[in-house]
């Protein structure tokens, strides 16, 4: 399931990146990442729902409040800087001081973002020693780097890059991220950071991540849980010239669609790449009498360790799903709901359908996406929500991963 | 952590019990059982949240809320009896209408569970043909065949009973359950029936399952799922000739405490017995604002994928139990947390205490029984809930287990 080679050549103008190794991680893997922006860029965030953060969260949400120009994004792995008392936020001030020297510009202007072990504290000093070499690297092609510096558990760097118009102005969007466990909606262990040289107004930026990020990194789950430090972060520098976006014009609407082009992309990279994953997995609903019914239900079923070790087993087994739906917590007329599975009705009227054969239905069920249509039958509102299934290797990565 | 031989050999005035392979499961096991009552008993039960139901539960909650005496509880293993459209309910009349003639009792005194697969339908016939066997087994001590007779993906039989005094009455509590997978609360894959010759009022009966379930069988969890079927019943026959137990009075208090005992007896095994399960785990969370927060927490953590492999791993990772106290969806403020594992405080003021060498606390996590004590410091409400790890032996039984 796992791609061993990805291209992450793009180019974003304006933009450089850069990811070394700096001594956090045992494996010798790189382990800090540094986006920098060569002129002032406007910027946007949406962060983790967890009530335990870590302060790089704070640190950003108080950022983005209060400045209006940023120029990098500094990001360590290895270390998720959580749960170390003040010594987190000291060492997220002492970080942003000495980049700004290194970089010559204003700490306020520096975004941070930590993953990893939580409550060892961070390893600052490397950190610090590293930034004079990490800055010497910052390349307009080093988005590799840096997308494998960002890495945890994840198998593969993660990274998108595409290019519209807007007018006669050629725009275009470049992001990396990383996923791996803990991936549910309202932002997991992810992280994903993304820059464009287009001009656009912060409301219209703000906006559009929100909304990018509802429809994709908040529509995907590994394991139902959420971290303490995940965040998406947008740059965007100006430098296509086109006329400044502004929310609800069309030319709005295009950056919206593109840039959930590229978080979706971004998002089914990260579920593909889920601890253990196997299979990638669709979860739709339909005909629901409200959104969040099809979302609760979706998100039932995607959590569900039953249906999830049955596709593992490749086992087309909707019983589980159905019961998935039941215990949802919001209304549901079982007589009237339909179960598709990769395309095969398998549930309707209260009982199966004997529309398939057994060994026809099992061989669908070796594809590596599987799609789960669930039809409520009851009203107009549908959700969709992207997850992978429960294999040993889950088990193997989590219970071997140590504190 | 499986025992092999566990003693059911007790007896209730007044009740028999058997348990007899009739052809439903494919590993020839036992899979059909029968309680009766020689008298006729009032009853009670409590049943499955889901909104997808079996029509046992459907037959179950219309015959209790109808009749005033009962006299069987019939339970088939192997099939669910669930998802199979109007042929489902077609086929509890059945059975209940020839057990009525087997037995010479109404078929309106007859309860009836199962378990097993979801959407085939029910071999009524091989049930039917087996009741005048099954009929002719009932024995005062048949208890241990109708506790094996009930098991789907159960290692072991589970049952308990105990006696206690009601003035100079001795009254006798016997149980029999079974659980596995799909533990969650509000009833999940589990089925529990119970007796007593105690003498007790309807409501009364009904109060103290209710309040005793919720203490019990609500607060275990293996893996957040909740099933189609789910129930526990209780008969009482009155053959203590103690004075009736009405609500509220001191007897009541005895007799829920003894019930609570029995019942929390059998929800740890079902616990101790979770699919894979190689730890029993306790999660108790104190000083919340509310109940619900405290309730919400436990079962956030409880359910958490993370803190699961963890916990198979031996590894006393309090950082995943945090952050699975921050996506509980209640206010948490991190900084007053404690966290207590086994006994050793590993989280306090927003940081890892350095409390125990971690050679110490390792040897601790080999332990079967883990205690995680969350203390809130926010409020005086607690709550408690039992949960099992995830192990690779999870996957492999649900991955394996088909349709």
């Amino acid at each position: 399931m796992k791609k061993t080679t990805v291209n992450h050549g793009f180019q974003v103008p304006g933009f450089t990146a850069a990811g070394i190794y700096c001594g956090i991680k045992t494996n010798k893997r790189k382990d800090l990442a540094l986006i920098f922006s060569e002129e002032p860029s406007i910027a946007a965030g949406v962060f983790t729902a967890n009530k335990v953060v870590s302060p790089t969260v704070t640190w950003c949400q108080k950022m983005l409040n209060g400045s209006k120009k940023f120029r990098a994004i500094v990001v360590n792995s290895g270390n998720a800087n959580a749960c170390n008392g003040r010594k987190g936020m000291e060492n997220c001030k002492l970080v942003a001081s000495r980049l700004s020297q290194e970089l010559s510009i204003n700490p306020s202007e520096i975004l941070i973002a930590s993953t990893g072990i939580i409550g060892v504290p961070l390893p600052s000093k490397k950190i610090i020693n590293a930034l004079p070499t990490l800055s010497s690297k910052l390349s307009s092609t080093g988005w590799a780097q840096s997308a494998e510096a960002i890495m945890t558990t994840d198998l593969v760097a993660k990274s998108k890059s595409l290019s519209f118009k807007i007018g006669k102005h050629k725009i275009t969007l470049g992001g990396i991220a990383k996923g791996s466990g803990m991936i549910h909606p309202d932002m997991a262990t992810m992280l994903a950071f993304i820059v464009t040289d287009a001009t656009i107004g912060k409301k219209a930026l703000n906006h559009a991540l929100k909304e990018t990020s509802d429809q994709t990194f908040n529509r995907i789950t590994v394991d139902g849980g959420t971290s303490t430090n995940d965040m998406a972060l947008i740059f965007a520098n100006g430098k296509a010239k086109n006329v400044s976006i502004q929310v609800g014009s069309s030319a709005y609407k295009k950056f919206v669609s593109k840039l959930t082009e590229l978080c979706l992309d971004l998002a089914h990279k990260i579920v593909l790449d889920g601890e253990g994953a196997t299979k990638f997995v669709t979860i739709r609903v339909q005909g629901a009498k409200a959104k969040t019914h099809a979302h609760c239900i979706a998100l039932s079923v995607a959590t569900s360790p039953l249906v999830k070790t049955a596709l593992f087993g490749q086992d087309p087994n909707w019983g589980r799903i159905i019961a998935a739906v039941g215990y949802a917590g919001v209304p549901v007329n079982p007589d009237k709901v339909k179960i598709f599975l990769n395309g095969f009705l398998l549930f309707k009227n209260g009982e199966p359908t004997r529309g398939a054969p057994q060994s026809v239905l099992r061989k669908k069920m070796t594809n590596k996406n599987i799609v789960i249509i669930i039809e409520l039958n009851s009203g107009r509102y549908s959700d969709v929500v992207y997850t992978c299934d429960l294999s040993y290797d889950y088990v193997r990565i989590n219970a071997e991963y140590n504190t």
